[in-house]
């Protein structure tokens, strides 16, 4: 059984009340059930925190005990070496997603500390994001076990 | 009753003892003794944390449970995009406040990424720049009601 | 008597009819007389001025013979080393204002070289930050003579 | 019937042959084959160049003829002004696709130019991202007829 | 009848007598006396000045009281955030002109801050842009009459 | 009889249709048909491409072969030393025009690379700017011929 | 009794797994228990956050309560204002250590926040490090009561 | 007999009560007095203004009328490219004086605009300074007429 | 025999006729001449092109089919990742030659994306720094066969 | 028997008598004779240069000859790219002192050039940081040997 | 009697035959001669050197041993941090002579290392630059036996 | 007879040894003796040294007395406004070798200072570069004086 673990930064606690016209507006409650729902096979854990140093926790707690990491940062992104420094020193894989298209927002949105630790990143996409993601670690699984 | 939070961010507790020539001798608490006695028919609520995360919890939580909220990220103020975020995912305007004119220090304190999504901010007056910021409150209440 | 002057810059004198969505639709001397009105025991004197060396002989005169300069430089707050240098040259406390929150506009209007040698600034918070920085010569002129 | 284009630009004719390490020993026709088997209900297009002003031929020509654009602009996403204008003038979505991860290679390759005119973007996770990419259009195409 | 003034920046009074292998032979009086024999239905008012401010009280004085401005900020074009203000803040359409070809000078030339502000520019075309910009007015004209 | 090239670079063959609120809804054979009309003495030559290089071929081609060449480069402006170095290969004047104000929009569109070769340049005033640049190379040709 | 405070910012916790090449392959408990068996006169405490403004609460919590803080912020180094303003609100020194070479490692490695308000720092010399720094508390310690 | 003219810029009015640890005690006038003694075979003029088209005007104005002009553009010098484009626009020599070690003080001092124009110029050796320029142009008088 | 690929860009075709100073009065046919009867034995292509794709699939081409490169991708030396790209994806060494000093002209031509993904590289010495590219193969063929 | 060199750069001749306050008050003759009697069983070298080429030089002949290299560059610090180059081709570690701590003053000392070819560095702490480095090299030493 | 050194750097030894346009005719020999013969009262040292660390050495030894030193630099003025540190560790008063006008040359001869460190600067004013240099120092000397 | 001087900067005494993935096995000595072989009708110098201003000296004395200088300035190309005046003050041509690609190393060595007073550059080509060098020098001569 697959196990994916996804973990969201700060603010996105107020996901589908937060600035609708970025953001959208279903909470992210509603989307977890639906992609449970959708992918019965698979074992999801959440994790949300505004707190730095306890997503990096949850990072460092998620080595080697899960198969994949959705992870979005939110603000600190573009601000977290140590959250980068976290990603590295783990061995688990960590996806990026974002929710908006940060390349067509602030300037200070447009550089990405936390990218170059991860496999690769998902942006722009809404939460349609986050089931590519876990659909890119279905294929590299099926890939391993083939 | 005008309801107004006014929220410290780090290293702000030592207020008093810190660096007084750049920041004053007077603790945060006996300020605010003598706020609440000037203005009796303002709740105030108050909030410090040397913690960025906590602070986003904060400033959400006051979201649409006071009518103003008076903010000095101090540290934060230059280097966190996800407090920014927090100001511009919540209704309830946010004042920024700072003790000291930091455009007079270190570079490094001339960049605001916090300013940009708050109402305004007052800056270098001391202390006096809290209840520059709580008549704000009072007069836009003032203007709303009338 | 406690002795105010107000100096604004270039194009604040088409205050209430220039860009009011950004601005405000009341003139300054509407508000002007309005302040004078609730402020009755000051003394306050006006002068606007688009030319950058009128509001440094401005500066000037007021040195000394005023208690506090209110001064909202407008867009020579970005370019002007020459006002700046009036502002350090004078003994007078000059406190910077700015209607509209200038750290949400043009990347250009982030960096100010003035509010380095005021004791302070306000902004963004509309024709209130004068009427703000009104009250923060009250309260220091109290603590003075108390 | 969904309709997708894939538009590939300059030296990914070479994959497979080209720096094994970074983008896999697959050439883009294997891949283009198992993609067609995968999703028989879609309709592709496929397009490679090497010549920055046939592909934004190839971007116009696609408007209005397919439901989405798969477009990885090689070497041209961090030059090309062009390119990103040919996105933002037609009106069918287009989706950045980057095989290798960007953001963990030469300075230079970390901006993007046609990011920020896409709907969003996946790198880093190999030929995968084409399938991701892919099963994006047909969750927004479904969202669309439901 | 089509109003238009003209507004020349500093040292453009030295005109035919300044670096003539930059600026031309020809004084602008010349010019302005040619202008208006070849255009008699128009009327135009020039004013030349060397003080920034005073180019800023010139064209609030031209907001609605012509019919379009050619402006030459000379100097200023590179260094006024107030003149691009004044031009922002007066609804009379504004239409930048540089004698010399501003971009193929010093490096401090090659960025204008009034620029933005304006309805265009013509640069590097002699006095025959001051006629350009002439045209431009008359076509515009036109074409709201028709 | 006086020859003009007017060359257009990528996307400028979707004029009419693409983004109407920047370049205005009118194609570019409707204006070139009535410039025609309008100066039927001059001998137009009229070419658009999407591809750099091919518009370096225009440029040495129309060389000594046309009287003057109006040249719009679109997204290769801000990116393309090679056309620059063309434009600077060739006797023939070269006159740029753009249709929008690139002041006002991106700052990547602020600097160009080709405006310092050209004699000058024409901008934001919509398809005026190709007739005004008409005007120029008329005026520039009586000058010589008188 | 000399006193020392060794705290350790994020991922620091996983050393001896972390990344090996880069930070060796000793736990820090390894390390601190034959730390404390080589100098028994000293009294040691130790700490270890992934949160940043935990970090700051324990260095208030030194102030005066130690004679010497041994600091390694991690990635917080290269982005903190806020443990920099803790480091300088507090009497007692503090002396940052990094354990690899950030000098040789990434851009952003390379500045430093928190070091211009330390005494000093050591870098690149591995857990030794962590023992110069003692033995620098050693020697001043013995200095002042010499 | 050789015919000198002093300019000062901005707030050098000021001088001997402003900023003293700076600038020095003595007034201009005084200064000016002093040198007119020692001096007696040579003609000097003065001219001191705030405002920044002023000068440029009174720079137009010695034009041809004086052998050498002393300049001191104090906080214009770093912003003005106006009065630079008028230095350059005279033929009569100018040469820059600085009272203070500008490049001693803040950043932006340290950038002059209009030194470039000048034929030299002579920092921070205080009213000495100007003593110098006048004994330069009394050298250089002597090779011409000798 | 030894094989070599010469390769020109943008503009080369003009040879001996666009700006002499700078690149000589020669044209690269009678040099290509002349070469090609110095070295009887070395079979020479020859290829130029302004489109930069054209450049990327001659230099794919010439990939395993030739001994040698030498490239001149004159404008697009300094803007080109797509032909660096295409450099570091072929396996036979190119060697990038400049006619004139690139680092004794504009600013933006000291900066190349091609140069380090060449084997080296000659600027400055005009049309012989092609024959010593032919000589460096010659050199480095015979070192390999001896 | 363990040797080290100790190579000071220019100034460090004047340790004593040069700015007492930033430098301290202790030549470095004084120093080192401490150095030798607490150390006895080092074999020590000491040098001390103003030039530059001198101290590649000395790095150069003590390669091979010491055991380590307690090196302090002083102001070549910031500017030398040679004398890293020489520290990276020779295979004897070096170990960079500070006596100041150089993040704390003028901005170009915040860079260094050097420490990125050294094993590490040690900054601020005075002429102990030179005991500490030889402290360094006894553990390292130690290690080797056990 | 007034003792003063003047110190000239890298290739000044060349003053009269190097780039005659720039540095003038004369050696620097000759017009020893001359200022010696002018000024019979001071007694004058003199060095040159190729040799930054030499320099160093020279402004060491003048220390206490002279009244003022004249110091020109050369190309070490804009890349020695070095040099600027024996400025600073001496007490003597040195004074910056450069003969040619570095702000209208290279960019990077705009940016000095050297002079904050010294009392002022004289710059642009040929050899008569070293004489007002002297000047200078005869006019400080009076006013402190004065 | 051709008289060529080779002058090589700091560390290239250390070749054949140092780093010798980057700079090659072979000594310069080695490589000397086979030049001088090869071209027993050109009278070779040879100089070495780490010392900036002993290369300045050694380019001034053979200003004249040979044909063609061949230089690597190493580590100093990057740093020394100085070498480079001397390469401009002297009339001698200089060609610029570097043994290694410097494009393709540190960000630092990308820059040269020296390159654009040189004739031009041979650049990653080995110790070949330095024959091709010689070969220009054959090549020019050849031209002259025929």
């Amino acid at each position: 059984m697959l196990r994916i673990a996804i973990i969201n930064g700060p603010n996105l606690n107020l996901l589908g009340t937060r600035e609708v016209d970025i953001y959208g507006g279903k909470s992210f409650d509603e989307f977890l059930t639906s992609l449970r729902q959708k992918y019965p096979d698979i074992s999801f854990s959440y994790y949300q925190s505004n707190v730095e140093g306890e997503l990096i926790n949850r990072l460092q707690e998620c080595n080697g005990t899960v198969d994949g990491i959705v992870f979005n940062g939110a603000g600190y992104t573009h601000t977290s070496v140590s959250i980068a420094d976290a990603i590295a020193a783990i061995s688990t894989p960590v996806l990026e997603v974002h929710i908006s298209n940060i390349h067509a927002r602030e300037e200070y949105r447009h550089h990405s500390l936390t990218s170059s630790k991860c496999v690769g990143s998902i942006t722009g996409l809404g939460l349609i994001g986050y089931e590519l993601a876990v659909n890119y670690f279905i294929e590299t699984s099926a890939a391993k076990t083939s």
